[in-house]
């Protein structure tokens, strides 16, 4: 390697890669031996970046670049390359609190868009585990963990807002993936719009249905303001389960490029959302010989489970850890205020309680009648068993957006997930 | 003039002004003759800012320069000098709505932190006239077009998620304006704060109420919360009616150093408790031969022209000019679509209405048990007569914040302040 790799932007390959590694001390360190003996794969599965695994004799790495198009889609779909910089920016801004649950962080090359990072083994995406039918226990109490964490300590309850407010400069950049959400997410589905699919002709009256519901479209759109103007924490803004890597034992997060202010609701839903997904696509995949039902009790507990966590955790940090101008601290220290502080909490505790029900409900609808699709359903090979599960999902997430006051606890979501579930004849094979 | 003032920072003087102004063809132009021939009188009677009027033979020009402290407080009170530079990009972005309800913008020079716009003349603050018994036919209504034009294309109904994004990159920078009001506004009138000041003996015992009431305290930092989380549009966030200045026929707002993306509704509130606090002070202002009552009476019903004005017009620019990424045009065509989302902008505009009630509740508190007082109470030399007049208006606040379901049209709000000005005495003089 006497060829040092361009610093100008370039994408990485097998034959690039070594020179850039073998001139970082602390990575080519721990790959060990000599750059040429590197073994170099690209993984890439995601909808926007290349993704290198890179293994030496006594070490490995992941090295994440961005791409000036959305993989995705092709070159026809340009996107900043900045995109490197904000998931870099905001893995830095949360470290402090959650180092456990995400890849170290190795090295950043600005002029690439390249960071170089633990590569996850054993691990595999929480989604691929899920489809294929395997718990993992910790993953949803762990989520509920890194939510509650990152969504507190980066909030006006548990920073000051001169910190904040350096946080919203930093990510106020990243309008371009923000951008994407905004259209992918809380307006394309219900519009006509070139880059949505749906299982067709199954679901097409159901998509025609939701794209005349004006209630429909002006909750999903309260939720899209919200997500533009709610400047809550800052957000990763893409936590499905395909940004989850897990082991039985260890559990995660990667590929935050969406973070930006955003309300924490956002990806509290957005787990919840791919759970749901998750339970609903169980029946797709189940067969006489491997059925799914007990898997599915499993899953649906688990919204429980997340939120549970979540709401304790996030009750108790605010109690313990309050250092944001919000609600500040000596204003409620005499019993009395203290007590009037506390029924605040729940309070808000419910208003992310609403926030969750209504982005899963979102990100639900997205997955089955936007652009991006999840394996959980697109694995599901038969049509009009995909179509059957995929229905289940548009009716519970449309009740979750028209009549929110009839979810308040996740024995609600979970009572009407198994009522459409049941009534859509999903169940059937 | 032989030497050029320096354009490292230092405070302005007379002696130094004319060497600024007349190396500036455009306003030398303006001024017309020698820069020895300008008069030059400084007279900020703000909180925080060297002001001069400059005039020349031809024409004249208003100086306004940051110091880097508090001039209220003193040096012991550091501020940046950025101020200024928030203060020229706010009205740099508010001008293509509303250039002629705002001085003339002349020139910016960042190394002294100091701009150069159009003197304002015969104009004066419109507080001043108030607590001169005098009416501003146009004021009201014209601030109230002022905050829908500014708060309606800075939002996300107006303008795109890449333009809101960039103004949160620019204004973000503006923490230390942001602190001031976080901490004097929303915490310290319900603290024990060394800064807060009130009419003493007579409202100690309210004083202390109001920093032992946690509900009142809740309700304060709500709202408080939400000026620091809810990134709707980018905000004036100091408009009281000492940054309005009127003729008859003009209205100009002015000193918006304070300004970031945060809530409409802090803005709506700012006026409107401003209108009430000097509807309370009229009593400690009237006297035998110059009675207030119909002023009063003028004064009240100025808080629904206001609100009338404002809600007609942010309705008709969102139905007319919706360029924003928050609820789409194109999600709402058709007939029944569109007739869903008129109801939602009757919702939003309700969700405008109770901030108003909000924010004006607590700046009210603010300017009477807090740090900044008003003219409209302080010139009442009788301590006795302020403290009914501010005790009026302290009840009113308290109700506001406390029962906010009670006031959600105009004449709720005018009921009330009519009912604790009777019951409080403070029609006696």
């Amino acid at each position: 390697m006497s060829v040092k790799a361009s610093k100008v932007w370039h994408p990485l390959d097998a034959s690039s890669l070594p020179a850039l590694l073998g001139g970082l001390r602390e990575i080519s360190g721990r790959l060990g031996g000599r750059p040429e003996s590197w073994r170099i794969r690209e993984v890439g599965d995601g909808n926007l970046n290349l993704v290198f695994l890179v293994d030496g004799p006594t070490g490995s790495v992941c090295v994440k670049q961005s791409l000036p198009y959305v993989r995705a889609a092709g070159e026809g779909w340009p996107m900043p390359l900045s995109r490197a910089f904000f998931e870099w920016s905001y893995f830095q801004a949360v470290a402090p609190w959650v180092a456990h649950f995400i890849p170290a962080m190795l090295h950043y090359e600005p002029a690439l868009y390249c960071i170089v990072m633990e590569q996850l083994s054993p691990h595999i995406i929480l989604r691929r585990g899920l489809v294929a039918g395997q718990r993992y226990p910790r993953a949803a109490r762990d989520v509920a963990e890194y939510v509650a964490l990152t969504s507190f300590f980066t909030s006006d309850l548990g920073q000051s807002l001169e910190r904040k407010m350096a946080l919203s400069a930093t990510f106020s950049g990243n309008s371009a993936l923000c951008r994407i959400t905004s259209d992918l997410v809380f307006a394309d589905p219900y519009r006509d719009a070139p880059r949505n699919r749906w299982t067709t002709p199954q679901l097409d009256a159901i998509a025609a249905e939701f794209r005349r519901d004006g209630a429909l479209k002006v909750a999903a759109s309260r939720f899209g303001h919200r997500f533009l103007s709610c400047a809550q924490s800052l957000i990763h803004g893409d936590l499905h389960t395909g940004s989850v890597m897990v082991t039985e034992s260890d559990t995660r997060v990667i590929d935050p490029e969406f973070a930006f202010l955003g309300p924490s609701g956002f990806d509290l839903g957005a787990f919840v959302a791919n759970l749901l997904i998750s339970y609903f696509s169980q029946d797709g995949h189940a067969s006489p010989a491997a059925p799914r039902a007990e898997f599915q009790a499993w899953l649906v507990a688990e919204v429980d489970v997340f939120w549970s966590h979540f709401r304790a955790r996030y009750g108790e940090l605010w109690r313990s850890q309050a250092r944001g101008d919000a609600y500040p601290g000596d204003m409620f220290a005499d019993p009395a205020s203290s007590k009037a502080l506390e029924t605040e909490r729940a309070r808000i505790l419910g208003e992310l309680f609403a926030d969750m029900v209504g982005f899963a409900a979102i990100k639900i609808i997205r997955r089955i009648l936007g652009f991006a699709h999840n394996i959980d359903f697109e694995w599901i090979a038969d049509a009009d068993r995909r179509a059957r599960c995929e229905t289940a999902a548009l009716l519970l997430a449309r009740t979750m957006l028209l009549s929110p006051a009839d979810f308040t606890t996740t024995a609600d979501i979970v009572t009407a997930a198994r009522h459409f579930r049941e009534h859509s004849g999903s169940g059937r094979s």
